[in-house]
């Protein structure tokens, strides 16, 4: 099976009647407890040779990553995080000293945006996984359902860096790659503070985190909307050493992508003055489902939504 | 590190301040809602050769026991289960053959105690793994702190059938093992009745879920509370085709092992007329931290406080 055909046959085995929202094709399962209270609940793995290798990640690393990978759930659905599980999996003995930097990583990365450890798991196993549930809350949840057409596509910042790294650590060592790639991929920000901004003022019609490319995540976005989307090339934005083809299909980036209404665009304006930040409004919501990329020459070129595949088993 | 050094050592980098109520040394994680409200958390893996081998677990087998594993923590803490995350690690591309079973063995276990499976996350991984995180709540949440020297210490079912299974297996086909030791390692039921039962009449002093062996269990309750306890051999129910040794210190029977005072003991008949069903009082709490085991000829044994080691790396 794809990853499409998995969740599509996923749905039947999930539970989606009220109180709970929404389960499959979200960042988060979204459970109502009041009229305007929700939970969010998400969880994330990161398995070792598949997500990461042990020359390149320290133990603090994979402690940010796993935080931030999930924190980054949360933010896509406009939530206040509050408290984790780890499932800590482990073929060699626990120790200190591989032990405290990781919890380190991880809390450090957790406490930052309010959200705290308060249970697990460990386990002994022939790779190392780590595994964390993340609760948060809140009262407008922001899903992938939404976005209409017209509606302007946003990336909170520029793309492509994670993947950059991914292919320079392949052939260069770890000191020639350069800060802000390394940042990019060890230390991606979770978008917690937009993500809240955007839902207290009820501006995204959708949102979606970066994981697996901005073609694949936008797709999913048109997918669950029954619409298609326009992007300008010049308009998107790359980390500087990463390539065209690394911000439209690179994973990892966890930046934050969402859509608003036109008549709501001054109101992007107020936050990027709130939060001091600029935003990048990257395209628009068409009616037809396809994806199109405008280049710096105006020619508009039909895209397959290419990225990140989770279900790749060769 | 040793489990127990572990646990200690992981205390400073977990939360325990208002609303969170308990983390460590529990079942699950316990925060408080409402005066009178509390969530229940608990997250527990099966990994391949380390919890299972394909040899003798179906799928379905696999989905069961995840479920059970995770609903038994719960019930230990007096819990109505209510909403499960599952996290599915595969070496092998994802397939209906093996996927259709295992979510309905998960899902069959679940919904028997009102839970329903609503989110997760599929990852490749070089080996499989299943993580369940499982939400439930309660009024009255039992914990391992409160058995006091004179209580008496129940255990809910026959012991040591899970053990024997797997001793057995080792050399056996799987034929040939006697269908009551299987149905106790591979579909142990969780105790959620009995748990529900007990909190809401407040009955309990303590519980936790035997899933390491009875004198490891026995004694994490011990030394939480600075007492210890003892046992009187010919009380111990031990399940057809066991020895004493797989019911003292064989892991995964899944039986609630709780403490009662002598006081309410009336009640324990109440409850086992309403559930049709026999509990067994295997001895006492004493004040000294000591573990005692009472031969049938009357000889007054120490003991040490044997069971499934999680954390034997050897």
């Amino acid at each position: 099976m794809t990853e499409k055909e998995w969740i599509t046959y996923l749905k039947k085995h999930l539970f989606e009647k009220p109180p709970v929202f929404k389960t499959y094709n979200e960042d988060c399962t979204v459970i109502q407890k009041e009229e305007q209270e929700f939970l969010l609940i998400t969880t994330d793995a990161l398995v070792e040779t598949i997500h990461f290798k042990l020359d390149y990640y320290s133990f603090f690393d994979l402690g940010v990553k796993l935080a931030n990978s999930n924190l980054s759930d949360i933010a896509a659905c406009g939530g206040e995080p509050e408290w984790a599980l780890l499932t800590l999996g482990s073929p060699i003995p626990v120790d200190v000293n591989w032990a405290e930097p990781f919890l380190q990583g991880l809390n450090q990365s957790l406490n930052k945006f309010g959200a705290h450890l308060v249970g697990g798991d460990t386990v002994k196993s022939p790779f190392f996984f780590f595994n964390l549930t993340l609760f948060g809350k809140t009262n407008f949840p922001i899903l992938r359902k939404g976005a209409k057409e017209g509606d302007l596509i946003f990336v909170s910042r520029p793309l492509g860096g994670s993947s950059a790294f991914l292919r320079m650590v392949k052939t260069s060592p770890l000191k020639e790659i350069p800060e802000n790639l390394k940042k990019a991929h060890l230390y991606p920000e979770p978008e917690i503070i937009l993500g809240k901004e955007l839902s207290s003022k009820n501006l995204a019609t959708s949102a979606i985190d970066i994981s697996d490319g901005l073609l694949l995540d936008l797709w999913r976005i048109c997918e669950e909307n029954s619409v298609g989307a326009e992007l300008l090339q010049e308009a998107i934005p790359i980390e500087p050493g990463a390539t065209l083809e690394d911000a439209l299909s690179g994973g990892e980036d966890y930046a934050l992508l969402f859509t608003v209404s036109p008549s709501n665009l001054h109101q992007i304006g107020e936050i990027e003055t709130k939060l001091k930040r600029k935003f990048f409004c990257i395209g628009k919501i068409l009616p037809e489902k396809d994806l199109y990329l405008v280049s710096e020459k105006k020619e508009r070129l039909k895209l397959k939504p290419k990225g990140f595949d989770h279900f790749n088993f060769k």
